[in-house]
C-alpha cells in the first residue's frame, strides 16, 4: 500500500494493517517516505485516532527501527523510570541512586530540556566534570561500581521516533494518545530494563492537564508493557505546581541532594520518589505491595544509604559536587536576582505551572530550540506554593540568573505574579500522588 | 503568525485572518513555506472546513499570486466556461465556436486529461496541426478572426494553486469545498473573462457525486463571483453516464463536429451546450432569461453558423480537420477494436461512469501521471446508454485503440461489462440538466 492509500484509509476511519505500519516505519528510517505525506497522515491520525492495535504495532515498529539494549548480564532486576515531563522535576536525580541503594540496577537514559519542561541531562551537566556521554562499557563500569548511571540518550535508539517527533512538533500533531504512547514506550522498552515505572504528570505544568487523559495514557502504557513482555507500573502525580522549591538546573541538583539528606522543607519530593520506588519494587516482585516497597525506600533514605549512593554515583561519572557547592557559595554574591513580591495578602490558590516553566526557560534555564544555550544558574526559587499564606510586598519567589547573564527583566517578574493566584480563602492542599496503577493490573487503587 | 500557529488555529476551529492567508500564499509561491507544514494545514482544513470568508481570501490570494489577463481591448462581452470534469465531456469543443457564432468573444484556457476525466487540450491535439500553445498576440489574432480560441493554460496564471493542488493530490486533501472553489475560481477569474458559466457535473463520473455537494459548490462559486465583481452562472448537469456516445480524444472531436452539424443521435450534448450558452447570454445581459438565450443558441446552430465557426476556428489554430477525417477512414481498418457484449437481456439502468472513464484511460485515452502518453484513437464508443434496451451477446460498447497499440485486453471488456447494470424493468431517463443557477442569484430554478 502506498502512503497515499494509508492516508485515505485513515481518513475513512479504517484501522491500518500491522504490515503497513511496519513498512511505513521502515520507509521513515530509510528516508523514502515524503515528509509532506507523513505529516498529512499524522494530522489525519490526530482527528481519527490510533486504535490500541495500531498503537501496539507502531510501538513494535519504532523499537525495531534501531538498536535495543540488553543488560541481562548485569545483576538484576534492571529497572527504569520515565516522567512525562514537568516543572522542577528533579525526581531522576534523587530516585536513581536511591533505587540502587534499595538493591536495584538502574541504567538510565535521559533527555534534555525542551519548551517549558526541564531535562535531567542539562541538570547533571551543571555539576562540574559530570560526563553524560559514556560508552556502553563505561556505563557498565559505573553501574558495577554504584548500581546506577544516567547518560544522554543515543541517536541509535528508536531513530524512527526522532524523525516522527520532529515532524509532529512542527505540524501541531503531538496530542494524539496513541502517537504519544508509542513514542514514549518504544524508547523505554528499547532501553532494556526488566521493569519500568512511569511518572505520569498531571496538571497545569504537565503535558496531560486532565486526570482523564493522564489515566488514559497510563492504561495504554500498561497494556503495551503487558503485550510487549515488560511489567510496568504507573504513578499519576500532581503537576499543578512546581515540584519542590526550585526550578533550574544547578538549583535542582542542590535541592535533590538536600532532599535525600532530609534537609528539604518539601516532603512532596521525597514522598513521590518513595512511591515511585515502591511501585517499581512491587513491579519487579520485590515486595507484596507498593506500600511495603515504599517503606523499604524510606528506610534506605533514613539510613543515609541513598545519600551515600548519590555522592558515589556523581563521583563515578566524574562529577565534582564539592565544586558545585563552592561555585554556589561564590556565585551567590554575584548572581543576578529579582524578587517577585506578592501583589496582595492571602493564600496561594493556583499556580499556572506551564507559565512558570516558561519564565524559567526565558531566564535561561531551558531552551526553545536545540540551539539555545543553558545558563546553569538560571531558574526560580519558589518561596511560596499552593496553600501558603503570603503578605503583600513579601516575596513569592526569587528569579535567578548567572553572573554573566543580563539582569532579570521586570517583565518576567510581572509574568510570575500573573501566573500565581492569591485567594482570600483557605485552599485544600493538593496531594502529590493522584493515583497508583501497579504493574499490569490497569486498575486505579487510589482515586477514581 | 508562523505556519505552526496557523495549523494550531485551524485545529481549534478558528477562522484564519485574511492577512495570514495572503502571507501564506505569498510564502507558497516564494517556496518559503515547508510543504510538510502546508500538508498538515490542508489536512486540518479538510476536517475543520474553510469558512466562506477564508475561501474568498484564498481565492483573492491565489489570483494575486500570478498574472491576470485583460481582454478589455477586444470586442465584448468576453466570456468563459468551466467544467468540473467528466467522462466524454466534449462541451468546450462545441460550445466555444457556438458562443462565438452567437456574438460572444471566447478566449479560453483549458487543461489536460488526468485520472478518469479527459482534457480539452488533449482532444484538440488529436487534430493534425492544431496548435494549443499560442502567444497572447497569436490568441488575439485568432479571436479577431473567428471570435474564439482555446490554448493550454500557462504556468504563470495562479502559480500558487498549481503548487497547492499537487500537494493536495499527493496527500488526499482534495475534497474540502472551500479549497475546491478557491482552486477552480481563482483560475477562471484570473483568465480575464467578463462573465463565466460553470458546468458543474454531478453523478458517478463526476467529482461531485451528490446533488447537494454540486449545489454547495455552485453556491460558493456564485458568491465568489459576486464578491470579486464577475457575474457567474451555473448549470448542474448529469454525469451519471458518459456525455454523448464517445469517450476518447479523436472520437470526441469527430462527435463534437457531428453534433454541431445536427448529425448526432445524442440530443443531450446539444441541449447541454445550448443551456450553458443561454445562461451565459443572460449572465452578460444578452437576453431577459436563459431560456431566451437558449433559443438564440439553437438558432445559431440550426442556421449552420455554429458549424461554420467550428471549422473556421480549427483552421485558424492550424488544425487540418480534413486530415483527421482521412485518418479516421484509414485508421478504421487498422484500429484495434473489442466489442463488449451485453451479459443479459434488459434495459440499462446504471452506468458506473468513473469506472468507464478508467477503462478509457487504461485503453490509452488519458493519463495517470503527467508522464503518460496519449493514444489519440483510444477510447470507447458507447452503443447503449441508460434507458436503452440490450440483448444478450449484442454490443454494449466498442473499445478502441490506435493501430500501433497492443490489442485490447479482455480484462477491460469485463471491466466495462461490470460497470454497466442491466435491469429487467423500464428505467426513468435522466435529464441532462439537473439545475440552473443564473448569475448572482444563488437560487435554484429547476429542482430543489
Amino acid at each position: 500500500m502506498e502512503l497515499l492509500s494509508l492516508i485515505r484509509a485513515k481518513r475513512r476511519g479504517a484501522e491500518l494493517p500491522a504490515a503497513e505500519i511496519h513498512r511505513l516505519v521502515t520507509g521513515i528510517v530509510e528516508h523514502s517516505v515524503a515528509d509532506y505525506q507523513l505529516s498529512a497522515l499524522l494530522m489525519a491520525i490526530c482527528y481519527e485516532g490510533l486504535s490500541y492495535n495500531e498503537t501496539l504495532e507502531l510501538t513494535r515498529a519504532f523499537i525495531d527501527s534501531g538498536v535495543t539494549l540488553d543488560w541481562s548480564h548485569l545483576p538484576g532486576p534492571i529497572v527504569d523510570k520515565h516522567s512525562t515531563g514537568g516543572v522542577g522535576d528533579k525526581v531522576s536525580l534523587m530516585l536513581m541512586p536511591w533505587l540502587a541503594a534499595a538493591g536495584l540496577t538502574v541504567p538510565k537514559m535521559s533527555g534534555r530540556s525542551l519548551g517549558h519542561t526541564g531535562g535531567t541531562i542539562d541538570k547533571l551537566e551543571s555539576i562540574p566534570g559530570f560526563d553524560v556521554n559514556l560508552s556502553g562499557r563505561q556505563m557498565e563500569d559505573v553501574i558495577k561500581q554504584v548500581g546506577c548511571c544516567i547518560v544522554a540518550q543515543g541517536a541509535n535508539l528508536v531513530p524512527a521516533d526522532k524523525i516522527v517527533y520532529t515532524l509532529r512538533d512542527a505540524t501541531d500533531t503531538v496530542d494524539e494518545m496513541g502517537l504519544i504512547a508509542a513514542s514514549v514506550m518504544s524508547k523505554k522498552l528499547a532501553a532494556g530494563a526488566d521493569c519500568i515505572v512511569l511518572d505520569v504528570k498531571c496538571g497545569s505544568g504537565a503535558f496531560f492537564t486532565s486526570l482523564a487523559r493522564a489515566r488514559k495514557f497510563a492504561d495504554i502504557a500498561l497494556r503495551l508493557g503487558r503485550d510487549l513482555g515488560k511489567p510496568i507500573g504507573c504513578v499519576i502525580s500532581n503537576m499543578e505546581q512546581p515540584l519542590g522549591r526550585t526550578v533550574g538546573n544547578a538549583m535542582e541538583v542542590l535541592e535533590a541532594r538536600a532532599a535525600l539528606a532530609g534537609e528539604s522543607p518539601q516532603p512532596d519530593l521525597s514522598a513521590l520518589c518513595a512511591t515511585l520506588g515502591g511501585v517499581l519494587l512491587v513491579t519487579c516482585n520485590r515486595g507484596a505491595s507498593y506500600q511495603e516497597g515504599q517503606a523499604r525506600m524510606e528506610r534506605a533514605r533514613e539510613s543515609g544509604a541513598a545519600l551515600e549512593r548519590f555522592d558515589a554515583w556523581i563521583a563515578a561519572q566524574g562529577g565534582d559536587y564539592a565544586r558545585l557547592e563552592a561555585a554556589r557559595t561564590k556565585a551567590e554574591k554575584e548572581l543576578r536576582l529579582a524578587t517577585v513580591p506578592a501583589l496582595k495578602d492571602g493564600v496561594i490558590s493556583d499556580m499556572d505551572t506551564r507559565r512558570i516553566g516558561e519564565v524559567a526557560r526565558r531566564l535561561g534555564a531551558g531552551r526553545l530550540t536545540t540551539a539555545d544555550r543553558i545558563d546553569p544558574w538560571a531558574g526560580i526559587l519558589c518561596r511560596a506554593k499552593i496553600g501558603d499564606s503570603v503578605v503583600q510586598g513579601e516575596p513569592l519567589a526569587v528569579l535567578v540568573r548567572g553572573p554573566a547573564a543580563p539582569p532579570v527583566p521586570g517583565e518576567l517578574v510581572r509574568e510570575y505574579q500573573q501566573a500565581v493566584a492569591v485567594s482570600s480563602y483557605a485552599v485544600e492542599l493538593p496531594g502529590i500522588v493522584l493515583d497508583v496503577m501497579p504493574a499490569n493490573r490497569g486498575l486505579s487503587i487510589i482515586g477514581g
